[in-house]
C-alpha cells in the first residue's frame, strides 16, 4: 500500500489546459495556405457537380426495402436504420397537456467525428463535402465521419466509411473532445450521437471529398446560410475556447465584444453557480412530469396517411414523405428512404444580456417528446411562427423579431440533418436583449455565461441541438 | 449594453466553496447532543414497535387494485405507481448477447430529499425511521422525504407527505446538493430520483418518526448492517467532502489513510483526467451497442407465472411476488403490492489501489437492461455468486473474496429499496488491491480518485446505485 512508482499522475493535463488555447488559435486563423478560402467554394461546387444528385419524391409504395407493419409503423426490412413510429405524451400534474405524434425511432448511438491535425502549428480539421438527400443545396460541409451504427457496422451494405479508423481500433487518434449529445427531440426518439474530435500526427491520405480547414475558416462559413451541416455545428459547440489574443474579430472592439470575451473567460464569474444552473434543469425535469409511451403509428390521433405522406389533419407540424435518391458519391449509389419534412421554417434565438459587464445567454429548459431524459436547455425562443397565426405568441418571440439591426449579433439560416429531414431550415438568431430587459425571468429560464455553457457541454444532454447550433454560431462572431 | 448595475456576479459561491468543509465538519461529529447516539437505537426500536408491521406473502389473486393485463403485465388499476412488464435486450455487434426478463416499469422522477440545519454550527440532517415492506428488519433510517410522483401528487390516497414543503413551493430551503440519479438497472426500467439536500434556518416541527443526526452519526450506522436505507446512501454519495482537520478517524493514521485523503483532496492529481474518464464511459456506451425493447410480460422467454410468483424457469435471478402489509405508521395503514425478491445475496466491491500515493477506485462501465442511457460506472465487481456455481467467475471476484482481513476497508450487508424489493440484501466491500495489482486494466475498467467521483456525481447517471452505496460506505471509513 505504498504507491506505485512508475505511474505518473496528471495534476493538470497539459493537453487539456492547452486545448482551449489551441482551438482559439485555430479560430483566429480565418484563412490557411493548406486549403485557401478562395478554393473552398470551388471545391464544394465541384463535389456537388461530381455527385450529380437527384432527389425525387415518390409514393410509399415505391420505397425499396421499407414497409408498413400491421401497427402502422414504417420500418426497414433489415430491422435496422430507423423506423417511423408513434409516441404519446402527457405532462403536468393534471395531465392536461397531452398529444400523440409520429416520431423517428433510432435509439442508437451514432458517431460524429472530426479528425484534427496541426499544420504550421495551427489545428486544422478534416471536413467532408457531404451529400444528403434532404439538404436544400444537396452538398454541405460535414465532419470527417458521420455514421449511424447501421452504417459503420455494415448493415448499410455500402462501401466502408472513409477515415473511420481514426476513431476506433489501434490507429485511433488522441481524443480531444468526446461526449454524447442529443438531436431534435421533437422528431427523434432517444437519438444521440457521440461527438468526438481526435488529433493525429500522421499524414491522412488525400481524398477528393475531404479538405483541411481551420476553425476560423469553418466559422467564416457558419456566418453564411446553409454551408455547415448540423453535425459540424454540434461538434463545434462542445469545443472549449479561451479569450483570443487578437484584439479584433468579426465583432468590433467595444463594450459588447468585451462582455462576450469576459463570458468566455469565466474569470469574472456568473449570475448563478453552475451548481444552481444544473439544479434548475433538474427541477424543471421533475416539474414537467412527462409520461411517454411508444405507440403504433396507426394509434397516433389527429394524423393520417395517404399514398405519399403521413400528415397532420390540420396541416401543421410536419409530414413524413418518401424519396428516391441517385448519387455518385455516397456509400451506395441509389436508394430510397423516408424523410421528415417540416411544414414551415423554424426560429431559434438566444437573447443575450451583459450582466455586470459579462454576457449571459438566456436558456430555457424545454421538454420534447423524444429527448432521452425529459428536458434539456434550449434557446430562449424556439418555435415555428406559422404554428401561431393568431392568439398566444411564444414567450420572447416578439423581443427577438423586433430587435433593431445593431442588436442582432448573429442571423443565418441553417439546415437540419439532411439524411433524415427534407429541406428543414431554421433561422438562427442571437440578439442583444433590450437594456431594460429584467434579470428576473420565469422559472423555466436561466442565465448562463459562455464559460458555463462550454463547461456543461463536456457532459451529455444538457444543451439541445438548437442551442448548440446557436452557440457554434455565436462563437463565430467574436 | 453597458451592464446591469445591481446584479452581483458570483465568482466563487461562498456557500459552494464552504459546502465541502461544512459536510466534512458534520462527518467529523460522531455524536451530538441533539440526538445522542445512545438514544438512536432505542428510538428506532420504538418506531418499529409502534409501527406494528406485519408483511405476509399472498397469491396474486389477493392483490387489491392490481391486475394482470392481457399482455401479462402486472399493473395498478389507477395506471400509476409502477407495473411489472418485460424487456428484451440484445447487445454486441453480432447480437450474440440477448435475453428477456421481467422488469419494474416506473419511468418517473421520484424525490429523495434530506433537510439539513445547523445546530451549534454543525450541519444535522433530518432522518426518518421508515417502514418498508421489503426490509428484513422492517424499519431503517431513511431521508427526510422519499416519495414517488404518485405519492406526492396524491394518487396514493394516503396522508400528505410530512416535510415535503421544504423541497417545493415558497417554503423550500436552500439547495445544497441536487441531481438525478439512477436505481438498479437490472430491476428497474428508467427509474431515477432527484437526490436533493436543502438547508433550512427555521425550526422544523418535531415528529416522532424524525430525528436530527450529524453525518458522522449516520456514517457510524453505515458501518453496521441494514441500518441506513438505500436512499440515504444514494444521497450521501453525492455529498462533496474536504480533507478532515482531525488527524485520526475510523481508519488509523498511516499511509493508507493518507492515500485516501489525498484522493479526496484532489490536489495531487489523478491517473486520468476527468475528461478521459468520461470519454471511457462514452466509448463503452457506444461499444455495448445495446438494443432494448419493452415487451409484454407474457412474451418474456424462460420465465413463468404461478398463482403466487413470476419465476425464472431454472430458478435463477429473482421472483416477482405479492405481499400484504399492515402498518400503523405509513401513509395508509394496509395495502397489498408486488415486490421483486432476489434469489440470493449479491456482492458489490471496489478494488482500491494507491497510485503514486493517491487512492484510486477501479470502476467498471456496466450495462443493465433498465438504465436510462445504456451504461454507468459500477463497482469493480458486481454479481450474485450463486449465479456462477461452476464455470467462469466474474472478473476480479476472486481477488475480492481472497483479500486478507487487513486489506478489507469496508464490509457490511445493506438492504436495497424496501418498497420494491423483498429482503434484497447485498454485501458491500471495499478492498485494497494486492500490491502487484496492475495499473493497466481491461477496457471496461477505469481508475478514478474520490475527488473525481464526487465531481462526476454532481451530474446525473455516471455512477450506478451499487457504486454509490460503496462510495457512501467508504466515506464512513476515513
Amino acid at each position: 500500500m505504498t504507491g506505485t512508482p512508475g505511474a505518473t499522475l496528471i495534476r493538470s493535463d497539459p493537453a487539456t489546459v492547452d486545448l482551449a488555447a489551441r482551438f482559439t488559435a485555430s479560430a483566429a486563423a480565418g484563412d490557411s495556405t493548406v486549403t485557401p478560402n478562395d478554393q473552398v467554394e470551388a471545391w464544394l461546387a465541384g463535389r456537388q457537380q461530381a455527385g450529380d444528385v437527384r432527389v425525387t419524391r415518390i409514393p410509399f409504395a415505391d420505397l425499396v426495402g421499407w414497409r408498413f407493419r400491421p401497427d402502422g409503423d414504417l420500418v426497414h426490412d433489415s430491422g435496422k436504420f430507423f423506423s417511423v413510429t408513434g409516441v404519446r405524451i402527457s405532462s403536468g400534474r393534471d395531465r392536461t397537456v397531452a398529444w400523440s405524434q409520429p416520431i423517428i425511432n433510432q435509439p442508437e448511438i451514432g458517431l460524429l467525428g472530426m479528425v484534427a491535425r496541426e499544420f504550421g502549428g495551427v489545428l486544422h480539421f478534416l471536413v467532408q463535402a457531404k451529400m444528403e438527400p434532404g439538404n436544400i443545396n444537396t452538398v454541405q460541409l460535414a465532419p470527417t465521419v458521420q455514421a449511424t451504427r447501421s452504417n459503420y457496422t455494415g448493415v448499410h451494405r455500402g462501401r466502408g466509411i472513409t477515415h473511420l479508423e481514426y476513431f476506433t481500433g489501434p490507429r485511433a487518434g488522441r481524443i480531444l473532445v468526446d461526449a454524447l449529445q442529443s438531436e431534435q427531440g421533437a422528431w427523434f426518439l432517444n437519438k444521440r450521437n457521440r461527438n468526438i474530435v481526435v488529433e493525429v500526427d500522421e499524414d491522412v491520405p488525400d481524398h477528393e471529398d475531404f479538405r483541411w480547414l481551420t476553425l476560423g475558416q469553418i466559422q467564416g462559413l457558419l456566418r453564411r446560410d446553409d454551408m455547415v451541416n448540423m453535425n459540424i455545428r454540434s461538434i463545434l459547440a462542445t469545443v472549449p475556447f479561451a479569450v483570443p489574443e487578437d484584439p479584433t474579430g468579426p465583432t468590433p472592439a467595444g463594450p459588447w465584444r468585451e462582455s462576450l470575451l469576459r463570458s468566455v473567460a469565466g474569470t469574472e464569474g456568473a449570475l448563478h453557480t453552475t451548481r444552481t444552473v444544473l439544479s434548475r434543469l433538474t427541477a424543471a425535469k421533475a416539474r414537467f412530469e412527462l409520461d411517454r409511451h411508444v405507440i403504433g403509428l396507426d394509434e397516433v390521433a389527429g394524423w393520417h396517411r395517404t399514398a405519399d405522406e403521413i400528415a397532420h389533419d390540420e396541416g401543421r407540424f410536419f409530414t413524413v414523405i418518401a424519396t428516391d435518391t441517385t448519387a455518385a458519391s455516397r456509400e451506395v449509389r441509389r436508394w430510397t428512404q423516408p424523410l421528415v419534412a417540416p411544414r414551415a421554417r423554424g426560429i431559434s434565438a438566444f437573447l443575450v444580456k451583459p450582466i455586470d459587464g459579462v454576457a449571459h445567454l438566456l436558456v430555457r429548459a424545454r421538454y420534447e417528446a423524444g429527448l432521452i431524459d425529459v428536458a434539456e436547455f434550449g434557446p430562449t425562443v424556439q418555435c415555428t411562427p406559422d404554428n401561431y397565426p393568431h392568439g398566444s405568441r411564444p414567450r420572447y418571440l416578439d423581443e427577438v423579431l423586433a430587435a433593431p439591426p445593431e442588436r442582432v449579433l448573429y442571423d443565418t439560416v441553417q439546415s437540419e440533418e439532411g439524411s433524415r429531414f427534407y429541406r428543414a431550415q431554421s433561422r438562427y438568431l442571437v440578439v442583444a436583449a433590450p437594456d431594460d430587459f429584467p434579470v428576473e425571468v420565469p422559472e423555466d429560464f436561466t442565465w448562463v455565461t459562455l464559460h458555463q455553457a462550454t463547461e456543461l457541454l463536456q457532459n451529455s444532454y444538457y444543451f439541445a441541438i438548437q442551442a448548440r447550433t446557436l452557440l457554434a454560431g455565436l462563437q463565430s462572431t467574436w
